[in-house]
């Protein structure tokens, strides 16, 4: 009966994402859901809440789930190049978080988002992560601001791939192209450390 | 009369602007984007055809509107840094490009998407202009990713704006922000292109 529940959170939240990442918050409907995890809606709404809180909900896994996969200390520390060739690796394999940020941006990203306080945090421990040593200065390039710029290069490509494709030439994404634009966001983050 | 038509178009391409820059193209009717111009729904689809054909207009003029804002040949050729932090001023100052572009990109950035041809030709004068002098070698960073790399720092921030908010701790952007995102922004291009 444990594990039934657990199952079924797990199916809820795994369709959640696919609708969400499809279509946004406000695109989304709650039967939809429920309907692509053949659970019904009820215990959908009993088990996460309203759409706003299950949106909130497989955000915050999807951030605990990129956490994990790229520990920014260690990987910083090594090779920021690979680290920044390790985040683009990371959104091509696993869209769904960056099509939720960019939902969650044009839906009014403006504005105060869904526990900002605990995603500031996860934000503020990365930085701390990647520079234990706060770097004295006035160099424009903060810690902070390195590491959204590094997410930045590797991000774009999957979020804006229409841009990519006519900026590039290049009309198919084949695995070669997929090494050669992370070749190019490696040693453009490895110049930006330098 | 043809002014009176000349000002009429300029009036419901300005009303869609604001409409697809708020919901997209999926979300956006076109009797909208009539009543905000205050010009009936006939006078809209005579003009400009369906809501695809109105959608590539408008990113059309606002992709015509950059290009003649941002000389991409003589800013990078002065100081490739100033050319980002051009562009960074410009989307803060024009949110709509990016806003449209990124609804694009939700929508089915994959598949081709409207003019395809003639922004690919948009990109590929924008890259030329930039390096009319390709460089030779195997540097990953060719002109194109470079060119891209350097919209994805100065965009980031506008696309995204709750992550940059919660990345850098600081809740409101005040101009002084902007200066000091612009200044890292630009000393990222420099050293990119160094």
């Amino acid at each position: 009966m444990a594990w039934n529940t657990e199952e079924t959170r797990r199916r809820l939240k795994e369709a959640a994402v696919v609708e969400f990442a499809a279509a946004g918050l406000a695109g989304t409907r709650m039967e939809r859901i429920a309907e692509r995890a053949g659970i019904n809606k009820e215990r959908l709404y009993r088990y996460f809440g309203d759409k706003h809180q299950l949106f909130a909900t497989v955000l915050a896994d999807e951030m605990a789930r990129i956490a994990a996969a790229l520990p920014a200390g260690t990987l910083m520390a090594d090779d920021p190049g690979e680290y920044a060739g390790r985040c683009y690796d990371y959104h091509v394999e696993h869209p769904h978080l960056l099509r939720l940020l960019l939902w969650e941006a044009l839906d009014g990203g403006r504005g105060p988002v869904s526990d900002e306080p605990a995603r500031t945090e996860h934000y503020r421990r990365k930085v701390a992560d990647a520079y234990p040593d706060r770097p004295a200065g006035r160099d424009p390039l903060t810690p902070e601001r390195v590491m959204f710029i590094i997410m930045a290069m590797a991000a774009w490509w999957e979020a804006v791939p229409q841009v990519a494709r006519m900026m590039t030439g290049v009309a198919e994404v084949t695995p070669q192209e997929h090494a050669r634009r992370r070749s190019a966001v490696v040693e453009a983050a490895r110049r930006l450390t330098a």
